[in-house]
């Protein structure tokens, strides 16, 4: 079995968890909504990582701000450094000649050589005196003051032995790393695959095309993905159902008609495509997305209300795309604690996000309920609280988990 | 006057802070280093933001992960939404009709209209039922429980008035930003400059080239600029300074070549190129930093050690090209309160870098002393946490500011 495609049973090949599909709700609404982490766990059971690939060192630095996560560990080929080095500028002296120097007490010091930080110990040597120790006496150098032995040197191994893990498998690749990585002569390292996604807009009427297709590339893109933007299309089952299943793409997403309108048919598309798993999550804002698969890769229906739109992609079609991506699945935005100014409520059984600002004190306030549709909220919003669904909110004061929208923090 | 010239004095166009050039060390040593504030003070005097950049909406969103801060406030040019619209899938009714109405008190509607979320409100109707609070009976439709007026409507403004100040200039975009400009109509935002900024390998026997020469490409990358890579150059004088003075960069960037020893000639050739303002800092590590001017523009030379290099680029070299690019000038580094596990030494009048890492309790130890050179301890580490000058360290137990080396937190 590939791990990437979605779909495939681990032992038999062919069975997929959550066989039947979901009814139509088209008119009806939700008889149920399935509880995030059975999401989730289902992403998680479906979606592992596609192949790494293979990237030189020298092509990297430009790029690594868009995140390019290690596809297996690295580890140190040797000692670091080779050997024994002077640490700083200065003078290489054999450190038992120094012995009771001063500023009062000057020791020749006929064998010093000058060295400069990295280059190699000379002979005989085992400490370098900074420049400042040392003084001038017509053609002879004296020492001010003492050096212990391997004072000045940085030693053979002492920044790294050979051997050692240097960076662990899904570790995100810093400016540091690629200096180190070079400095030990390795040209090549795997890194996480770069997804093909699909996004179709599936229309809708709650907001232009474009408000989701920037949206959502932005945050696919973000997330490791290369996009492929189809649409607007009509609300035709369909039209859908062939965007949906034609070849090219590693992840399916699509935008709108999720909802219980007559003309909400990306499920029943989805559902022509390949298979509608899950329709329906306990989620607020989001609650109409789905799961299933089209054309043998792994599907996510987004709800067409931008901020459902928003909240779903960042809790279940971003979480697929970061599985193939062999990135953390979790969300990407960084947590920090903080305490909120205002009770914040939430139904038990619904996991429900608050878009949130930080105060002048530090704290952070709602800016938006979750019963609010837009983006203006999230625009005004520093970050976000979930709400886990067996929760019914936290009281004013209570300390939170903040997920910062950038990636700042504090 | 251009407020990114490096070296305009505001008042007369032509003075220069810091006129007279610092001593040659070569040999001698620093007499005295200039307090990191002092170097800052200095950037921030001398270093403005370049003109900025209209982008086409429809360019940004697979470039967002890059980084692109707007240069003036975006404000909302009308309400948003522009009209009362359903919020929800349902039945548009006028909320006076559902009075009384539950699951065993059906209430005929006989003026009952379908909408989608997102669609406008129906002249007569004042609230949106979900479906689930409808049933048919035969060609009737029967409210099964009352909406108050407003309930699942969107009204005209609720999430934005005309003229609220949405973004703030030196907003980093982010995708939800996006995708609500889109929906209000704008097309172009004007956002920082990507500075060019040309660095220049000037040798050095510390490590390879290719390690400062990938690390800083990436650094500046990250910080907004555009790279041109020159050298490794030899230690001559004449060369480095013909290659500082070039034109066709916004801000110079020099690595190596910044000691004491004979072939330290870079802060000779800055000051051929342009002007050697302050040479030598009391950060360690990285304290044989120069600051200056090379061709009209700004100049920062690096120490050659990497780790050196490494803490010299964040504090000086990315603060120039972070004010150029117009954006926030202080570390981009996620920072968040740590507790640190072992006492942290430094020394009075120096501010010293700790390469630090998270433990499994939550707290951080250091990886390596500010006086341990190379890039493995950075390697290791997670973050890194500054010691002020005024401070001879911190207690074990005491809490810190962790400045994180990648986007996470927590």
């Amino acid at each position: 079995m590939s791990s990437a495609r979605a779909g495939d049973d681990p032992a038999t090949g062919d069975r997929l968890p959550f066989a039947a599909s979901p009814p139509d709700v088209r008119g009806r609404g939700f008889s149920s909504r399935a509880a995030l982490p059975v999401m989730e766990g289902w992403i998680d059971a479906t979606v592992g990582p596609l192949p790494p690939r293979a990237v030189a060192l020298a092509d990297l630095p430009a790029t690594l701000a868009e995140g390019l996560v290690l596809a297996e560990p690295v580890k140190a080929p040797g000692d670091w450094p080779p050997a024994d080095r002077a640490a700083r500028d200065g003078v290489a002296v054999a450190s038992s000649d120094t012995l009771g120097a001063g500023s009062y007490n000057p020791v020749p010091l006929p064998g010093a050589v000058t060295v400069a930080a990295g280059e190699p110990m000379p002979p005989g040597t085992d400490a370098v005196l900074p420049v400042e120790a040392m003084q001038a006496d017509g053609p002879f150098v004296e020492a001010l003051g003492s050096a212990a032995p391997g004072e000045g040197v940085e030693r053979r191994g002492e920044g790294l032995r050979g051997g050692t893990v240097l960076l662990k498998a899904g570790h995100r690749l810093r400016p540091q790393d690629l200096g180190l990585l070079t400095a030990l002569g390795i040209d090549t390292v795997r890194v996480g695959a770069r997804p093909r996604v699909r996004i179709v807009l599936a229309g809708g009427p709650r907001s232009g095309p474009e408000t989701l297709g920037a949206m959502l590339t932005a945050l696919a893109t973000r997330d490791g993905g290369v996009v492929e933007l189809v649409g607007p299309l009509p609300a035709d089952r369909a039209a859908l159902a062939a965007a949906y299943a034609a070849p090219g793409a590693d992840l399916l997403i699509s935008a709108g008609r999720t909802g219980v309108g007559e003309d909400d048919v990306a499920p029943l598309a989805l559902a022509e495509a390949g298979q509608l798993a899950l329709h329906g999550v306990a989620l607020r804002p989001g609650d109409s997305a789905a799961l299933g698969t089209a054309g043998g890769v792994p599907a996510v229906l987004l709800p067409g209300e931008p901020m459902a739109c928003l909240t779903a992609y960042e809790l279940l079609a971003g979480r697929a795309l970061r599985r193939l991506a062999g990135r953390d699945p979790g969300l990407p935005h960084p947590a920090v604690p903080a305490v909120v100014v205002r009770k914040l409520v939430s139904e038990i059984g619904c996991t429900e996000l608050y878009r949130v600002r930080r105060t002048a004190d530090g704290m952070v306030e709602p800016v938006a309920s979750p019963h609010r549709p837009g983006l203006a909220g999230a625009v005004l919003a520093d970050g976000f609280v979930l709400i886990p669904a067996e929760s019914e909110g936290v009281p004013a004061g209570a300390t939170v988990t903040l997920r910062c929208f950038d990636g700042t923090s504090l």
